[in-house]
Order: structure tokens, then sequence, then C-alpha cells
């Protein structure tokens, strides 16, 4: 093997939405580059900052202790003009200039997209790392960032509990999660909501509003008087959480107050759970590299370390549990008949 | 002194909206009554359960372990009817038949209202003991929740500083306080955020857009680009943060992301400094009955307990601190020129 | 089927040390047996209640909104006498007077010996679930209580860091885990800190203090002056963290601080993860006795549901994860030479 | 008045043991600093770093947001040798040779000693900035870090009821605070204790074992078997909270189990409070220094901004809160006859 293939230099971004447990993934990286003997060089602002050159060194002394905070410290960027051929070019370009032989690069799925897309114009190894909140990324358990946006989602939904139960109230309580119900649906379970509006639900059969107080009217019964917590997911309703609390309290006199969570949930220290996945797919992704693998993202499943084109990554879906739908719909669910059938 | 005139059973509610904290005043409330010989009982849901007898009885192990807790055991309620003449001679009956000596009404101004008007009806003692949120009544130091508002007002805003900081964005933190800044001027202090828009300054000169994104602009040259956040009291601004925010993007191509905290501010355990004052308000107002007062809130100022009568609870009004609006203004705002001034 | 084979009415204990989430298993105990049209029975304090006929009918209201507290409602306790033939003998009596048809446990290895010993003697159905901070049973990815035992160390370990940082100092951190370092491996790593004694790696080759005393030096001649903190497993130091702390000082002139967390690892709100996966276990719990099964723990592994003989939950050991070891060990261990080889 | 006498430039430093709102602090000066037209030189390491003339520049960029962090980002270290007069000299010097006119000393009563001792040999001007979670420095309400450590040891207290409530279980919670209870008693109270053993108390009679135990049996008499929590202030019992909880299993068989705090009490994001003392105060010490004045604590009383001679700081005493102590064991103590005046 001559030296010439031995990685001596790997580049690395954040990209898109900054999740938590980002800085955990960053140092996992810059660590186990150096033990590997590898110069790690960090460009700012995601692919804008790969396009603007705009590069810094990244050695042990500067992510020591930086894995307890969210957000990254090599910042990160929307970059929408990477889909560009030209762009991808003169970020191939800007690599070779350093000499980089191999990059990481964390983010969700636009990030990913952006990573194969470079893959066709540069031959350096490019691996991607899962970091994004809302955990719609195919083949790996959990994405870096999700944990912590459920807990501060729960911990939201505590609170709203706490002044629901005083006041015997009805609550909505918006969480992010667009294209993906994993943290509306697990905040909602770990919070005990008695409901839940999520893209995947509403695809199928979107809720009117009717069936919602239709509902809220059975728990009532059911249960006598008492507060009411729904999550709903951002752009699953016209307005929001503000609209359909405006909505129920004008149509049918149901006081109703909104919270909108909005990027809260991005911010914080990350959960154990984060920090720990972060690490080990830092570690993951580099080693990656050194064994000259390209191409795909590092994840965890079922315990194991594995490696997924990352095509697959946006191209498949993975689905909410089912079995975390069926308690929450049909167990937990105070009223007789199961709300599910007909998503009321 | 015949035992007549020794009081022997006291009331209590919790009125209006909810403050964390109101259990530590009940917990305080019911073992100082037990400590001078004095029975307890609650009425569920404020004036509403005062004016339909719900009432239970309270005792040390009910009340022992609550104070940790947020919201209200014996529940609130808002009861726009108490205003009414028939309301309070109806309360007063139900007092006297129950042969209640004294009252502790737990709540905010409205709930002071309320036992003023009852006062006028009713010939037992009644003393108010601060409990709201928002700080915005006469004769206290600091009303019982506001310390733990603020805290969750400020720790949401670190989040949003990790996420603001990660994308160099501006974001729009809306909190309560719609009448009163207290909430808004402290958690802005606390959490470092650039721009405040409360009701004491929207008052004299409402700010425009255009204002907000030259001093936006202005941060931004003074010190490169970076986060840039703000709070905003709830009702200063049409639309409150989502359309802010949304202005801001369509007329100003300035990316921004609102955050609405809503009752979250009500939730979650109470701070030490709401426990105490509770703790130390919920006594007070025991030993004010014990001694024949009635007709005032038990506060706490400078350190001393005091007696407020209840009508300055609300007539009279407490300014925002001048110094912390000082420094927030001129010392701690990066631009030049001193924005107060223009409130701009 | 006859009518008699229908399981009407289940009991629940909550035994041995509490752990974070038992609230959350109860509940999804009682809801799922409501849904399926059965009577829930709780006996408090365990197995001593079992014995002495302390039992409540536990119904949804009781429940709902349990969720987000640790503890356990129906409390629990230890009881050594359980082991006996004769305490076997009269809870079997007890259940079959009260006409229980199946029992749900919710505790550790402990706990579990006591079920299977139980199972001897009563032909009842008989279900484990998972409830211990330690993770030491085998054949569930995690025990309930774990993810939160992790998060409650990890952010004291973040508190310290601070300090650490502040002063250049060494501490030492004494978490819960004396059989099993599980605790102990994900909180450092999640924490990010320099060492840590575990059980595990205690057995093979303990640590003597001067090789403790040489991989400070070595981090701090690597690294520069600066912090070092180390997570020790209870058990693992004659004396544990104070003693350790006191050789550190006396013997090598450095200072070093102990911190012993106890059992405020068992409190506060417990983890989104220990909240959901009580509530999978205690679903499947009551369906596992719906179906006829026993014997069993409720578990889940790699995502699926699974059951796991009670006996091979304590004679079969889980190790810890050799990935995370290697991680931190040999990756993240910023000294040269592997610390792990010769474990110091 | 001439050019020359204008401060153009000053000094700061963090000394003795870190506190919660150090950075805070550190921010306001340099802030406020740059306000008024001055430079800001920071020393790391405390006196260590004044005599060593380790000093570093500090501007607005490097301290916009840091107040969410606890420790300090220009270090603390204790620093025996500066009570020498060579020492003075020394610093004197360093600090003339630096043109520094003022110096800022954030810190606790050995760093005031320290800047009075200074003071003697040097004649630029010298402003304490109150410094520590202990609160014992006269003059001032309140100390920065003081809130936090309550904060924290509160939510301790609070995590350990959980587990001591399902248990029905003594725990003894070991809490900073050597030479003054404050700690103690505000956490003892905001959690609802059961005990507290503080300095204060001590002084006077100090608890035997026998009179412990004869508490926890009247409390367990009164209320029924329960939970029963000590705050023990460290140095107040011979071992501390690890030896008491061994002497009350070995000699009265009463399980108990002890949890050390240490230093997490100083660590996490600071409270509100601390934040906003903290900028206060930071601001106040700049602000003195431009009007001239010297040898004076910044504080705050009673809301208004004062200045405490040094040396009045730790010649006299602020003693604990009267009422607090009154209310804790003579109201909320559960047991017929007083506590207090046995000191049992």
């Amino acid at each position: 093997m001559s030296i010439a293939t031995v990685t001596q230099r790997i580049g690395v971004i954040t990209s898109g939405g900054d999740a938590p447990g980002m800085n955990a993934a960053l140092r996992a990286v810059v660590l186990a580059a150096e033990h590997y003997g590898m110069e790690v060089v960090a460009f700012r602002h995601g692919y804008k900052g790969l396009l603007n050159n705009e590069h810094i060194s990244l050695n042990a002394p500067d992510v020591l202790h930086i894995l307890q905070y969210s957000g990254t410290i090599i910042k990160s960027a929307r970059c929408p003009r990477f889909k560009e051929e030209e762009s991808a070019k003169l970020a191939a370009k800007n690599l070779d200039a350093l000499n980089i032989q191999g990059l990481v690069v964390i983010g969700g799925d636009g990030s990913f997209r952006g990573a194969h897309h470079l893959g066709k114009h540069w031959n350096g190894k490019i691996i991607g790392v899962p970091g994004t909140i809302d955990n719609d990324l195919y083949g790996t358990d959990a994405t870096i960032g999700y944990s912590t946006a459920v807990a501060i989602a729960m911990d939201a939904l505590d609170k709203i509990r706490d002044t629901a139960d005083a006041m015997d109230r009805v609550f909505i309580v918006e969480v992010m999660g667009r294209h993906a119900g994993f943290i509306g649906l697990k905040s909602a379970m770990a919070a005990g909501a008695e409901r839940m509006i999520l893209p995947e639900l509403q695809k199928d059969k979107p809720l009117t509003i009717a069936a919602i107080v239709k509902h809220i009217k059975r728990v009532e019964a059911v249960r006598g008087a008492g507060s009411y917590v729904m999550v709903l997911s951002e752009h699953q309703w016209p307005g929001g959480a503000v609209a359909l609390s405006e909505q129920l309290e004008a149509e049918y006199s149901m006081p109703c107050r909104p919270c909108l969570l909005g990027h809260i949930q991005r911010g914080g220290p990350p959960t154990a759970t984060d920090r720990v996945l972060a690490s080990e797919l830092g570690v993951h992704a580099v080693e990656l590299i050194r064994d000259g693998v390209t191409g795909v993202m590092a994840g965890l499943r079922a315990g194991e370390l594995v490696e997924v084109p990352l095509e697959e990554t946006w191209t498949k879906k993975s689905p909410l549990d089912v079995n975390l739908l069926r308690i929450q719909h049909e167990i937990f669910n105070p009223v007789k008949k199961p709300a599910r059938d007909e998503q009321e």
C-alpha cells in the first residue's frame, strides 16, 4: 500500500437545520481522526462554507468539552445552490486543493442529497452522519437530535399538564416534524397526551374540527371534566396551533390555549442518548473513511453499527412505530370506541 | 376575650390563572392553621366553587409533599359572575353556613377584586396572597409564580440561542405578560436577548417593523453576523410572534422563526424563590387572620413581611426596574446610539 | 372457552428499589387492563403488602397523570422473608382469596426471584416487568429507570465539568451500580469523563491509586493542565469517592473533590425513553396474562417485544457494550498508549 | 479634569471558588467598560495570574454569550501566598506596568481580603463583586451563585423525596456551606425537608444522634410512616452524611442513605436571579471605578445598589433569616413540641 492511499486529512461539515448532538459527533470525528493520525479540516456554515472555502483546522483541545452543548461550533446553514453541478465541482476543487481525502457530512436528508451530489464530482470518500431532530432518515433506528427534541417536547407537555389540570382546560402544543410524526408520537406517548395530529395520520384522513370536538367531549364524558392535551405536528393544520385553538373557542366555545415550541426543540443540553449515539457514529464515520468506504450513512440499527447507501436514506421511509400507535389510540385512549379507525 | 372571637376555621381558594407556587402557599396555609389549632376548608375551582359550595377539608397529610409541583391541587377557575352583588352575598352565606371566620384568597388582581367585593358583604377576615406569574400587583416585591415563569422563559431563550448561534438567525420568543413587562424584561436580561417588546415601552411609542429591521442590521453591523433574539410580550404585536416573524421574512427577506411559550410558563417545579415566598406569605396570611386583620394582601417588600390594602394592589402600579431597563438598553445593547430614546 | 378461563382480575406490585418509570408502567397496566375488561388490584409495599394483604383497587382515573413522576404511588419495599416457602404460600392464598388470576411484578432481579418463587406455589399467571435503574437484567435492551439514572448522572457530571474547568481540578463522581457498570459507562461517555471505575473492569484487574495518578498526569501532560473527571461505580473503592479523593490529596498532593449522587439517581421526571418503555412493557405484560403466558419477563430487544423466562433474567448476564468501552478507552482517551490493556 | 485622570483601562479577575454567574458578571464588566470607552484586561486564574502576569484582553464579542454558563472563562484559583506583602507589591507593579487604573475582583471573602491587602500597596481603584455560592458576605442581600446553589440543592432534594416516599425511608443530603447555613436553610425550606443541621444551629447546641433519632420517631408517630429528609451542611458532622447515615443504621437499625452533592452545586446554567444580579453588579462595579470609588464591594440591598467597605463584608456577619427559621422549626415541623428550643 503506497503512502499516498492512506487517508491523512478529512473534512467535516454540519449542514442544514442544526440538531442537538452535532457537537458531540464533531468531537468524535476529531478525536477518532487524531487516534488514527489524520488531520481534520472543518468548513463553517455547511456547504456554503465548502463553496466559500471557509475552513479551519480542528484539534482535540478544540472539541474536548463541547459535547454537552447543542448547536454546532462550526455553524450550519442551508445552501440551495449546492444542487447545481457547478457547486459540486467547485466543492470538489476546494477539497482537492486542501488535499482532503474524505468528508464527513453531519446533517439530514437535504445534506445527504448534497453529499450524494458531491460524490458524482469528487472521488474522495464521503460518509453521512444522521443529524436531524426529525428522525426521518431511513436505515438508522434514530437520528442524532431526535431524543433531545422529544425530551424538550415532553417537558413542555408536562408543564402544560400542570396548568391544564389546574384549570380543566384544552391545550394544543405544536411540535416540529412537518413530514414525520416521530417527535409528535413519542412526546405525546411520554407525556400522556390525549390526542396527536401527525403527518402520517393526516395524509390518509385529515381530521375535521368537528371530529376533534367530538373526541374532546367523549373524553370528558368518560373521565369527567379534566384536562385535554393535543400534540400537533407543524404544518398539519392551516395556521397551526394558534388558528386551531381560536377555532375551538370561536366555533365551539371551548376555551383552548396554544403553544408553539418552535426551535426550542433544538437547544439545551443534548440527552445522553443523543450524545452517545453521536459519539458512536462520529467514530464509525472516520473508521469507514479509513477503510475506504464511501457513499453511505453511518447508522445504528438494533444496537449494531450499520452502513446505509446515502440514496436509501431518503428514498425509503421509516414508518411510525405501529405498536406505539396502537397503544396510544386503542389502549391509552380512554374513550370506548377505538378512535384510530376513524381518526377522530 | 370570649371563645367565640377565636378563629377556629378558615377557608382557602386558589383563583384566576394558576401560578407555580400556589400549592406551596396552600401547604403553608394548612400547616400554619394546624399549628394555631384552626381547621382548613378549601373550595375547589376558586370563586366558582365558593358559590357552588364545592368544599373539602384539608389537613397536613394532604399537603405535606405538594410544594414541588405547579398547578393547584384544589384547582382554579375564572368566575366573571362573581362581580355581581348576588354572588358575593351567596358566597358570604356559604362561608357563614360552614362557620368559617377567615378566608385566604390566593390569586392575582382579578381575584383580589373579588375578595374586596366579598368583603363588602361578609364580615369574616379576608387576606389575599399574591399568586400570579405576571408580577403585576402593587405592594410586594414579587408575586408567587413570577420567578418560575422567568426561569422557564429564560430556559427557552437559552435553547433558542443555541440554534440561533448555529444558524446566525433572528428569533422571536413570545412570553406572557400582556399588561406588564416583568417577565419579558427579566428573562431578556437573564438570557442576554438583544431586544424586548414590552407593554410599558409600546404604550409610549410603539415600534415599527422598519425600526426593528434597522436595529437588527445595526447589531449585525457592529458585531458581525450572528444571532439576534427578541422577547415579545403577548398582545404587543398584531398576530404575535408568528405574524411578526412572517412580516420580517416577507417584507425584509430576513429569515426569522417564532416561538410561543404560552402556558408552559406556568408549569414544572416552582423555583426555590417561589416556594419560599409562598411559604412565608401563606403563613403570614394565617397569622394576619389570627390577629384579626382583614382586607389586605400579605406581601414581602425589601425582605420584610408587609400588609397592603387590597385596593392598592391593583390601583397602584409597580413600574419596571429602571436600572434594568437602562442596562439592557444603554449598556448591553451593542449598538452605538442608545436604542432606548427612540425605542428603535 | 368457558367464562372461568377468562382473566378478570389481575394484581400488580412494585418491588425492591424504586425506579423512575414504575408509575408509567403501573399506569399502562391499569389502562390495558381496563381496555380488556379486567380489574386491577394493587398491593402496596411490594411483596410485604402481598403478605399483609395490603391491597387497593386501581382504576384509570387513579393513574392517568402519574407517568411524569418517579417513585411509585403504590410504594415499594424490600422483603427478605419472601424467600421462605411459607411466604409464597401465604401470598398464593391471599391472591386466590381475592380471585386474582394474574400478577404483574414490576422490579429488578430480586423481585423476579420472588416472582419465580411464588410461581412454584401459585397457579395464576406471573409476568415480570423490568424496573431497575441498574439495567442488570438479561433479555431486555434496557430496564425501566436506567435511562433516567444515566440522565441524572450525566447532568451531575456536566455541572462538575463547569467547576472542574474553572479550577483545573480532579473530581470523582460516585454513581449507582455496584454489580453492573451500565450507568457508569453510559454517563461517563455522555459527559466526556476521562476515567471510569466500573465493577466489570475492577473484577479483572483492580486499579491501584498509583495507576490512577499516573493516568491523571499523562492526561495533563498530553492536554496541558485542565480538568479530570472520574466516574466511580459504588462499592468499587473502599470508602468510595470520599476516601479515594482523600487519598489523592494526602498521598499525591492532588486537590480532588468527591461527589456521591446516591438516590438522586432515582428521582425527578423520568426520561421519555423510560416512560415509553414502561408504557409498552406494562401493556405487554397485561396482554401476556390475557394470552395465558406465565413465568416470563416482558422485555424489549432490538425494537421488538420479547418474553424472557424469569430465571434467565438473573442467571444470564448482559455484558457492557464492547464498542462503547473501546471508544472510551482507546479513542476518546487522550493519552497516547491505550489505557485499557493495563486498566491504568 | 485632565485626560490622565480618566480611567481608560481596567483589570478583572475571578478568584477563589468559582460561582455560577461569574461569567455573567464578567460579561457585564466588559460590556459596561466598552460603553464607557474603557479597555478590559483579564488576569486568568485569579491572584495567581495577577502575580504571573497571565493577562488577556477581553472585548464584547468574547463575552456576549457566556452568561448562560457556570464556571468562569478566565478561570479561577486559590492563591494563599497572596497574603504576603511581596505579593501585593508584585501585583501592583504588574497592574501599573499595564497602565491599569482600576481592578474588579469577583469572588468571596478570601478574595476580598486579597483586594483589601492589595489596596494598601496599589493606588488604583479596587471594587469587589460578591461571587460565592455561600452567601456569607455582609452588606448584600445575596451573593452571585447563591441562588443557583440553592436551586441545585432543592432539585436534588426533590429527587430524593420521590424515592424516599416510595420506600418510606430516611435520607441525608449534604450541601455546601461550612461556615454559613444559607444554602441549607433555603433549600430545606424550598424542598420541605424535615430537618436541617446548619453551622449556626450547631454552634450553640450540637445535635446528638439520639436527638435526631427521637425526632425521626416523633415525626413518624405524628404523620404515620413516611419519608424523612435531612439537610446537612458540610463539616457539621464528623464524617459527613456518609458517617451519619451509617451510624443511624448501625446504632438504631434505621435504614438511611446519604447523598453528597459537593461541587455539582456550582455548575449548570445559573438561575435568572444570579444572572441579573451579576449583570447589575458588574455594571455597578465599572461605574464605581469610573466615579473614582475604591475599596468597596458593589452590592444589592432591598432592591438598591449599594457600596460596602470591603472590610465590613467579612468582619460583619449576616444572620440567617429569623422568620424562615421560625417557620421551618415551629410551623412546618409537624411534631407537637417545638423542636427548635432544644435543637432536637
